[in-house]
């Protein structure tokens, strides 16, 4: 079935994740990639800085890419601080945001809230854009409401600083948000080492490994009378995250609001 | 919190999943077993023909069990014919039926939709109560919305005789449901051995393992760009079965239509 | 090709342990059970005691047993105590004696030892006798030298109290005789919660998940540059062990020296 | 402890092996890179083609390679056809090859075996590399004399095109030479949907599961009573290669004869 064409502009084109954004746009054929916005090279062509072949011009200033490109979209995919301040400027002139960044206050996004209602058009940002990270918390929330029993067995390369990860802290969250607190595992467990039984956020276990040779891994267990229940989620690279930004785009011309998570554009 | 008392009545309960519904009656505070429907041992106390302390009496005639104990639920694990007798006896005396079998036609099904609408009460049948595995197909068929790749690998004990499993063959079609067939793998892929690449249904492939020692387990994996999604249920024993069977008492006294499939009662 | 037959005597017939080997040595073609030994129950017929076929009897006095059914082996199933008195004196009659306990100090190991070379027969004792779990262990300690990255992951019901299992301690100690002691991880590495890198021995991380459902698994994981080697065994019951003392017994008449662990009798 | 450096000359520098054996040798203490032989580049620095830091130089002879640089080992990365001839040359001139390719027939080895003979040096040919891999075959086969019930499952990219894998194949023809070929699964089990039980090769089944987002991987199973053991490799990049070339390295100065297969160089 034709879509019809979606007109895209790209903040940060040049970091990790952006030039992985403008291969995605370049190769989906109802995405178009109408203009960048970068704190350099303004008016050279993308492809003049950046392996590919788009046409679209880098602007330094957002106000004149929006007003000069017209934008359907804006992918930001900055820094916390700039992303905060491009998509509040996208939704000024009428420009739906996805943006991937974690640095959104309460406030933040209750101020953002506010323009998109009386814009009337949808904005999404998204900690998380892989789409298989997404849905392994988003799945693990609704079995927790049937099995109360979970542990989070975490997996990353030994060049990984923090203990839980982020997405471990994050999965225990939303299975809080379905579950009471409670103690798990025998009344009178005892750790003849110390950390063994891992670490413990509102009763439920996380266990953090750390190996080289690993990428980035997580399994969530759910115990019950006489069987398991077990999501898993590994991540083997950067492009995992693209399928999730394809999504947020397609869903963002879609909706009227604000959407924080994309577990909440997917059913 | 206190929850109101729900008075069963189990039909087969000599049997080894009506044993276990037995146990589950009689271990749930706000379950109370009234009564049991039983082929023989007519008015005989449960207590005296089965390992357990309940003194409610057993009724060959389920029309005299349901007058004179007055359940508001039948627990249903007998036989597919006799499941379907029953069922239909339970709706028109006004009690609600969780039945687990498999051997209703559309048309049986069609029947007990109006007697239930007529009545204005609920009714559950459920092929499978294992909570773990109704949620893997669920989650399996959510999933297939964003990652439209996918194989399934069952694996069983060597004394299982047909491959695939029952549960496999559900998980391809409740996932056919949101996906449209396709050929999975290269599309110049070749078997150097005959059925390397497992079986197909509707292009997703199938797996089936055979080995002493194991017991009954399942994974569905997704695969997409850079990452994978797995998920597992593993079935150590028949008390696996009973939480769904709670869980189904308790959602059957809240409904009042006719439900097929605890998935269909899970968010 | 057919077998010498093996007369084989049992003690503590009764056990949990001692009537799967009961089992096993009445299926087994070319083992004979010759007698029992017991607590009680002196001369009457094993069938008579217990849910069994055999004919052989019961002796409350080992030497009697001993003297009078002249076995070649001595399975014992009893306690670490009353196994430690039954191995000498199986030796002294020149029985070869398969034990399965762990009540053995490094002196008592040694005076076996001398008995075995005095008489020239075998002798096997082991504290494990999965032959899956012995291996587990085994390949572990091989691939330790290959990999000196590692971490166990044991899962087990929640009504284990002691955390790690012994078996995932017995495995850190036996990767330790091949790896020198060494710090895993990141160097700055940081708990945001405290155990969640797990209990450490000789720097080897050790987890242990505890939930209903769960039998006893465990999963050894090997970190190299690109790669992970795992290793896994899934114990589901009782009966997991009475291949290794089947092969125990096999074994035991083969050498004429005291082995202890099943690991050194696998090649 | 300080280790003897080893002199060492790379054939193919430049492939996709190669480059990464340059890396090995640079980063390796006591390796010392001392010459590299090529199709082209003669008497180039290494550095001067290829991004490292070597200044070792490019012979497109490789008899003027071994006379003037001296190496104690070739590794030799090339072609099969390259390979031959290169290992050939550097016996004879009393340099110990590392060869990591597929294309030698019996009575090459047989040749060669000759040679290594006669000069009283080692040899090592490896058609895997990968170290976990090599020790999962390995332990597979030491498994299968104790439990002969098994099935392999692997697990690839779909841009793969023959299924089942070599490393399956290979791993089944080991298995085999501890195993008697037998029918495994129930005698009566039946395909429902045609391939469900995978591909066979001496009644060990084999099942290929191809997705995108997969890189490479293999599960072996064991299944016996009451337990399972699974022994998984994951491969998630050609770095995985580089620690089996090591060891090769330092194991093929200790040999004095051919060795075809690294598994045969680990203990």
């Amino acid at each position: 079935m034709s879509k019809e064409t979606i007109k895209i502009a790209i903040a940060g084109p040049r970091g990790r994740m952006g030039s992985e954004a403008v291969q995605l746009v370049e190769n989906t054929d109802h995405f178009q990639l109408v203009g960048a916005i970068d704190i350099t090279y303004d008016r050279k062509k993308l492809s003049e800085v950046l392996s590919c072949h788009s046409d679209a011009l880098i602007y330094t200033d957002i106000h004149e890419c929006f007003t000069e490109t017209n934008p359907d979209v804006l992918i930001d995919l900055t820094t916390p601080e700039v992303g905060k301040v491009h998509t509040k400027i996208a939704l000024e002139h009428g420009v739906r945001p996805v943006v991937g960044t974690t640095g959104f206050s309460e406030k933040d996004l209750e101020n953002l809230r506010g323009l998109t209602e009386e814009k009337g058009i949808g904005a999404i940002i998204a900690p998380n854009f892989a789409l298989g990270a997404v849905l392994m918390m988003k799945f693990s929330q609704m079995a927790a409401q049937y099995f109360s029993d979970v542990e989070v067995i975490e997996q990353h390369h030994d060049q990984k600083l923090d203990a839980p990860s982020g997405t471990a802290l994050k999965t225990a969250e939303m299975i809080s948000v379905v579950r009471d607190a409670k103690k798990q595992g025998h009344p009178d467990e005892k750790e003849i080492l110390p950390g063994a039984r891992g670490a413990e956020q509102n009763g439920i276990r996380l266990h953090s490994v750390r190996l080289p040779g690993l990428i980035a891994h997580q399994e969530v267990i759910f115990g019950g009378d006489g069987q398991t229940l077990k999501i898993r989620h590994d991540s083997y690279n950067r492009t995992s995250f693209m399928s999730g930004v394809k999504l947020a785009v397609e869903q963002v011309m879609k909706i009227d609001q604000l959407v924080y998570g994309l577990e909440n554009i997917m059913e």
